[in-house]
């Protein structure tokens, strides 16, 4: 970066305007404040770009290779990791998917009612398998791009050191603090957090509960209510448009929550957000499913409602994901060229375009997430949609075993539509640091047990035809006991950490004092071997 | 340890016996060799010792005080460990103890049918809050010790890379192996180690069901046919005697099993011992309450069962974990004075005693496990009989909540009978590294999980005393399937590590030679500041 190293201030000219370059400023920042430079963003490389474009995003070869070094060599860590999940995903689908075909297709005779059993065991052992050997394959991916665990590690440390000695200032202004006292303060801090993440979380819950459900099973009853199949996928389109910003509205204010939490590094609170917002909308996508599913105890109905909901959500999401920024694309070029036509009237009457390269890129959208543009990039939306869809095919696999074949074609379909949104829609995104898939991991990990339990409850839905199994309400209770004590068992431990605070700032400052050492030693005898080498 | 460096063989003299002391051999191993040294061990400290027993062994003021910190100086981390453990769980006791006189000593009046569901939640809530917050202890413990993770993990690493070595070593003899081809190999051994484990697991399970469960029943069937209580008692009392040789044999046989697998490190194969042993005791200690509990589905046999394990148990188990030990030295002790006095028989006819302390010491048993005394140290039985404990006061909670007296009134004194024992009867053991409780708190926390399920059952059959909730087979194996998928799903991680072995072998060798690099510049600078400073 561009710094003031002489001793005076230095004036700078342009456009007739005139500012001030003070001392130790740096350059970027001022011309970003003064509006001559307006956005720093990296650019497209061409070449590099047409290959990927030729080996990846166009090429229909095979479905599924993809070149992922190029495109970590191209967009960094975080995306190519999950390209790479998305990839490794679509793969492991086939098998779920030729399953369900043959379910459909092939009469297995007298053991027909063993088949369902069959499959729901196959799909969960199948996401239990393959979420193992995406962990797998996601550290032997590190491996192979050399980035090593310490390394993400030091960086996390870093940052926690950061945030511990910003609430060790606070300490200070507060009192001159003593080792204990520290401690102390450190403690009290910790579970002042946790106060505060619950607090949140209830606000969120309840928020769910007072606004969102009353909203979705009015949806669900009108929609019993129209009686034509496309007024009824009219119902659903625009219902689901009017969800869209429903949740972003949701997402907007679990994004205002989450500065309200002192969460330990940013990584931290990114994981807290995508929780809160997966909430928001878990609710929406399969509160009308499970509406359909207890209501009725029809397969059929169920079924149906799913294939409107699988295909119009789909169609709609890569509509809208794909047409609005190229909308707005073409509506800024469209200004700009205009603008430009305006300003250059004058001179001469000759067509005017858009001449170079970093223009015409400045125009183009940014690859950001819908709900909040500062907190997090754009693969915020792409790991919701994956996560849905892996929730809804998983959740229902006993009511409709096809589902899984329209999934392999979507996401078949989803990378190369990334692919191509990535490479020529929009900015180039700045490469970001991200070892694993984070927090989207454990929702998955949560999914699976859900489509458990969901699974087992359309079992005795589809097997219990005559309501022989009738369950009585205390029976019931203890069931739903059970499961309630087995979530908090195995929920408890996301909310109280292993380790308390005040260790953690122990061993976060002694590994840097470790690390300091260390590297002063090295530059030291760098340094003298310089001089003697001179 | 001494060595003999110099450049000729050194004879030595003992006892009119010769021998040869070659070059560079440590002088130890070599006298241990002739016999001459017979056993090395760390001898009692008798000021500390003293002032341990007046602190801790028989300090009758607060039950639950102990100084952890003495304890840690004197026996190391492990022992300390498990004295903190034992500590903390008693002191946990009281609250769900204190729950439990009262559901017996109240009468709750019309809410009389909620007490039960009430102390089952509790119960659980309890267990679940009991062991984050050991974990948050331990690492606290750890702290004040100054034992930093990084040291421990240095540790596993170290041991991690001399076994890779040695992998590596037979890889070599077999292929000059290049670097590809090693990773192949390191995958192969990799895979291979997870089928021998499967492989022994699967023999262990089979043992248990083909010849421990018919032995359990046969017991349990037989019991059933004894009238009077005494007779009940005794053979409770034989059974348990005989049940005690019986898992011995199946942890001796556990023991050759674990040689059989190519665990990575000592830490990974001890932990494979504890799941084995534990597997075989646990249906040896909960088959028959199983029984009794699924055969009459009445709450009061299984209470009198209840009473008879825990008292029958816990008194034979403290009287033979006591009594042997000092049996065990009488004898010895009474062999030693027999030859001494027949040796010293021509000189003198005065009284023959024991004259050192080191000799009296010598005779004491050492502290080790009873199923194999190579591989563990004694703690192995303690936490064994802990665990057995937990396991059967949480899966039996709401069959008899005063259950929860008896385990802490039982704690209480086992604190103090297992002080005495290390501090009086045996030898002092030699201290071993341990950051945690390791395998033993992933066994705590599945029993807290089974303790879900079994609560369950107990309460449907609690309530349902007229057997009005008939669950159809159907529905039963819906809900098996169930369990059983959410025990695949939370168990399968176990057998399938998340990291490839090869990644681990590239990772362990970049910290070693990161370690080697920066000790090397260490060194180099401090012997240059040396040089400068002479």
């Amino acid at each position: 970066m561009q710094m003031n190293k002489t001793n005076s201030i230095i004036i700078l000219k342009f456009d007739d305007k005139e500012f001030h370059w003070s001392q130790n400023e740096s350059l970027l920042s001022r011309l970003e404040d003064e509006g001559v430079v307006k956005l720093v963003f990296p650019l497209h490389d061409e070449i590099k770009r047409k290959q990927l474009l030729r080996n990846w995003a166009l090429n229909w070869h095979d479905f599924t290779l993809q070149p992922i070094d190029e495109i970590y060599s191209y967009f960094g860590t975080k995306i190519a990791i999950y390209f790479s999940f998305l990839g490794m995903y679509t793969r492991w689908l086939f098998f779920p998917a030729v399953f369900g075909l043959a379910t459909q297709l092939i009469d297995f005779g007298p053991l027909q009612w063993l088949v369902l059993p069959a499959f729901f065991i196959f799909v969960i052992s199948w996401a239990v398998f393959f979420l193992q050997f995406w962990k797998r394959k996601n550290s032997a991916i590190l491996a192979r791009w050399g980035i090593n665990y310490s390394f993400s590690e030091c960086k996390t440390l870093g940052n926690e050191l950061e945030s511990l000695s910003r609430t060790d200032d606070n300490v200070q202004e507060k009192k001159f603090g003593h080792a204990p006292d520290n401690k102390r303060i450190l403690q009290r801090n910790e579970w002042f957090g946790v106060l505060l993440k619950i607090r949140n979380n209830a606000i969120i819950v309840l928020a769910i509960i007072c606004l969102q459900l009353p909203f979705e099973l009015a949806y669900a009853h009108l929609y019993e209510f129209t009686e034509t199949e496309a007024l009824r996928y009219l119902l659903t389109a625009a219902y689901l448009v009017a969800i869209q910003y429903y949740t972003r509205i949701g997402g907007k204010v679990s994004v205002i929550l989450i500065k309200y939490e002192n969460n330990q590094g940013e990584q931290s609170s990114a994981d807290s957000l995508v929780y809160k917002v997966f909430g928001l909308y878990f609710v929406q996508s399969y509160i009308g499913l499970f509406y359909h599913a207890s209501r009725y105890r029809d397969i059929l109905t169920l079924r149906k409602v799913l294939i409107q909901r699988l295909i119009v959500s789909q169609v709609l999401e890569n509509l809208i994901e794909n047409s609005i920024p190229y909308l707005k694309y073409s509506y800024k070029k469209y200004r700009a060229v205009h603008k430009k036509k305006h300003e250059k009237e004058s001179p001469a009457g000759k067509s005017v375009r858009l001449s170079t390269r970093v223009e015409k890129e400045y125009l183009k959208p940014s690859y950001t997430a819908s709900i909040g543009e500062e907190l997090d990039d754009g693969l915020f939306d792409d790991f919701l949609e994956l996560t849905l869809q892996f929730g809804m095919i998983m959740m229902f696999a006993c009511a409709f075993p096809l589902i899984f074949c329209f999934a392999t074609v979507n996401n078949v379909t989803e990378i190369r539509a990334d692919a191509l949104k990535l490479l020529v829609m929009l900015k180039r995104p700045a490469p970001r640091v991200a070892a694993t898939i984070g927090a989207w991991l454990n929702i998955f990990q949560f999914l699976v047990v859900m489509a458990i339990c969901t699974n087992c409850l359309l079992l005795i839905c589809l097997y219990d035809a005559e309501g022989k199994w009738r369950i009585e309400p205390g029976l019931a209770a203890i069931l739903i006991m059970e499961h309630a004590l087995l979530l908090i068992k195995f929920g408890f431990s996301h909310f109280v950490p292993e380790e308390p605070a005040w260790v953690k700032a122990n061993r976060v400052r002694y590994v840097a004092q470790a690390q300091n050492v260390c590297s002063k030693q090295l530059l030291r005898s760098i340094s003298k071997r310089d001089t003697k080498w001179a």
